[in-house]
């Protein structure tokens, strides 16, 4: 296969959301030609207006994607991803033979297997190449890219994927990059539990907590978590960040995937559980560090949000 | 009080297990008069043959007390805490007044609070200064030392406790340094648990472990738990390091104080649950990493110990 360069590929995206539109802006700026579709169009017409003479906007799926090289979507959850690749109309009927389907949203590795399988039988190649790294990491172009399917359309994407992340690794075949997403989200969610319940037991106990949270994260208990989401915790400042509502998501994806393999996750199920009553209690918008509000209710009272 | 340096404080230390004799023997190496007393007297006999002419035994806790201005304990657990410090023919029975008495075991904060009061009602000053950094910690000298009690008596024990370990830090009253040492172990056996999960469920995906785990290290999932381990779960090595059973009894006290301050510690109760398993499943010597091979029970199988 070809190596996907600016100067040789035209990139069709769909799903302008928060992480979407500033990866397709991405991809302006590294010199592709990109056309974007979006369920809602104000979106993709913004995306148009402002990306100069390289970005245009389509009125269809069809439409972005019968001119396109590599499709690129990125949409919230397994359900529209196969609506937007697999169903009538979708990516599938259009792409011509030959081109590559890149699914950048985080599904289940299932799905993602699915997405290939149909893909092959259409005569054009797929990646699952789910991100992390938020829309920090979205805006500044330092994603982490975990991708899942062949070298040779790994090797292919590479320039593809550079425009968009820092951090790119092929994780194995088909789904593999979903299923260390689903990894990712399960670790993630248990070290933020973990500093949660430390936080609490320690402001309870009456320790002087910025000290203590120092103390802790310098020796084994240490972790990204606790260096990224100390300041936003001591502050009970809870802005997303990464939304509990998407947490969710997630970890109804790496408990269904861990199930499909036979792979017992008791404390990444237990915390799916908190994660899920923290947005029934009306916290789903707020980052995913306000596990923290969880267990102060938990302890019998929460203070109010910053 | 007047600072306890080499020149002018005489030193009783009481526990001479895998820490405790490597930290009484970085005290001989400061400078400082060392007299050791073990309930196993070989270990103190040892001590005093290597350790030159400022090392000595002593056959009592009375005459290891009785011309110390500074005791260190350094025992396994709450019950040989109080046996050694507060019963008949204890430290308070022999130490002089004004003398200090350093508790250095990973104890419960309610039984350092107790010490304390003793203390006190004899004249005697009192801290709570539980380590981490496992016996190459005490080996070099570059232990986490946790302290809890009055800025007073801190102070004046810092040379002592720079003879023994890199990071010192005052947490609070009586009973904070083990509070922090307690929220210690939570959160890194927690985070263990979410690796541990994490790993099986790549292994059971079929994705290649290595990759997969370095990936996850530089996102928001990383942590020392992953630096540090990913190597020996990796080659199935769970040589201690840190031993399941003392991360069994550590759990036992964080549960404990958790609920005496009225704090929920759900995923940590949930993982002293698993740690308790896999003790009764015979891997009580292990390295705590070893809950990995708890989780692959739970899942099907467990490979072999390398």
């Amino acid at each position: 296969m070809t190596s996907y360069t600016p100067g040789n590929a035209r990139i069709a995206f769909i799903g302008l959301g928060i992480m979407g539109a500033p990866m397709a802006r991405n991809l302006v700026k590294a010199g592709y030609e990109v056309t974007a579709y979006n369920r809602d169009s104000a979106r993709a017409e913004a995306f148009a207006k402002d990306g100069g003479d390289k970005a245009s906007a389509a009125p269809s799926i069809a439409a972005a994607v019968q001119d396109a090289d590599v499709v690129i979507t990125m949409v919230p959850a397994s359900p529209q991803v196969e609506e937007v690749i697999l169903h009538d109309d979708g990516v599938l009927d259009h792409l011509k033979p030959g081109g590559l389907v890149i699914d950048m949203s985080s599904i289940t590795p299932q799905t993602s297997i699915e997405v290939a399988e149909a893909a092959k039988a259409k005569g054009v190649k797929a990646l699952d190449a789910p991100v992390s790294g938020g829309e920090a990491g979205a805006i500044e172009g330092v994603l982490s890219i975990m991708v899942g399917g062949d070298q040779e359309a790994f090797d292919a994407a590479r320039p593809v994927f550079d425009a968009l992340g820092k951090t790119v690794v092929l994780c194995g075949p088909h789904g593999a990059g979903q299923t260390v997403k689903a990894a990712n989200q399960l670790i993630v969610a248990v070290n933020i539990e973990a500093v949660a319940e430390a936080v609490v037991f320690l402001e309870k106990s009456g320790v002087e907590l910025s000290t203590a949270l120092d103390v802790l994260n310098g020796g084994l208990a240490g972790s990204t978590v606790l260096t990224r989401k100390k300041d936003s915790i001591l502050a009970g400042n809870f802005q997303p960040g990464f939304k509990i509502d998407l947490h969710h998501k997630d970890m109804g994806i790496v408990t269904d995937a861990a199930r499909a393999v036979g792979s017992a996750v008791p404390a990444g199920a237990l915390v799916a559980q908190l994660v899920a009553a923290l947005r029934e209690q009306g916290d789903g918008g707020l980052d995913h560090s306000a596990l923290v509000r969880g267990v102060q209710r938990l302890s019998g009272g929460t203070p109010p949000t910053a």
